[in-house]
């Protein structure tokens, strides 16, 4: 029973880092996510870098979490919890060695991003989005929202990361 | 020979992806990178995301590519060669395992970044720096530009990539 709890997380976790977007227009999904009615924000590939991970096993990803120009203010100064108006956006790509690098290299040791897989989104609105801890969630395969069982899990699953207003990623600072 | 070869190229290739900057001024470096004067340009943590790849063995690290807006619109174009006013950043940190997020996952897959290695840029000006492609590089540890020695490496060494303006990095397509 654990075993299947932890698995159902796992996938839910994979699924869901990060969104929503009462606020802007933007991509082809017109309905927007099942239970938040999150839609892909325009222009979200201009948002600033707020860090990158490698998730290895089943996943086997490079994603990389931006932010628009209120989320990254609120991970530069530290707030907590992020404002209405914070969006996050995690883009996800498979993992793959890269012979192009590894020619250079003169050994195998480069992996770069493959074929993109997901797309998601974390946007905050308190009010609107107030029985999920103030977050709206959002995952997008090929431009189109994923299924209503899938965003059931976005909110449970963030609640490891309760005491950072439920948002996993750190801010990596600048070398 | 080869192999000596081989290991200074590849030695040099790890410091030297990507800058310079004629245009604006930045960041705590006055003098800016040896060789070619490049100095940390303004904002650029606020640029966009071109990609990301980890390098293994000794490097051991995350590499996120991020472009000014004139280096999106050519990636995003497919322009070549890259036109002047063209601004790459690249960032590294240690690539380290994440016990907090292999706890949510239920096992170990998970690897973020750790500590903050170094900041590298390219920078067009095809008068400026006519002896080398048009590009001007600079590598910076701790605010701090290298030394003259690793920068004479830069030039040649991207010189694998010469079909693709010297560039190394190619734009990941958002999922």
């Amino acid at each position: 029973m654990k075993r299947i709890a932890l698995l159902v997380f796992a996938a839910a976790t994979a699924a869901c880092v990060t969104v929503s977007m009462p606020f802007t227009a933007g991509g082809a999904d017109d309905e927007g996510s099942p239970v938040y009615g999150v839609k892909i924000p325009a222009g979200f590939r201009e948002w600033s870098l707020i860090n990158v991970a490698h998730e290895a096993a089943d996943l086997n990803d490079f994603r990389v979490v931006l932010g628009n120009a209120v989320a990254m203010k609120a991970f530069q100064d530290g707030t907590l919890p992020f404002p209405d108006g914070t969006f996050i956006a995690r883009l996800a790509w498979k993992y793959v060695p890269s012979e192009e690098n590894n020619a250079v290299f003169g050994r195998a040791q480069s992996f770069v991003t493959g074929a993109p897989t997901n797309l998601e989104f974390m946007v905050k609105d308190s009010k609107k989005y107030a029985a999920s801890g103030g977050w709206g969630f959002g995952q997008f395969t090929n431009g189109k929202p994923d299924d209503e069982a899938l965003h059931k899990t976005c909110f449970p699953c963030h609640q490891p990361a309760i005491r950072h207003d439920l948002v996993f990623t750190r801010y990596a600072p600048s070398p």
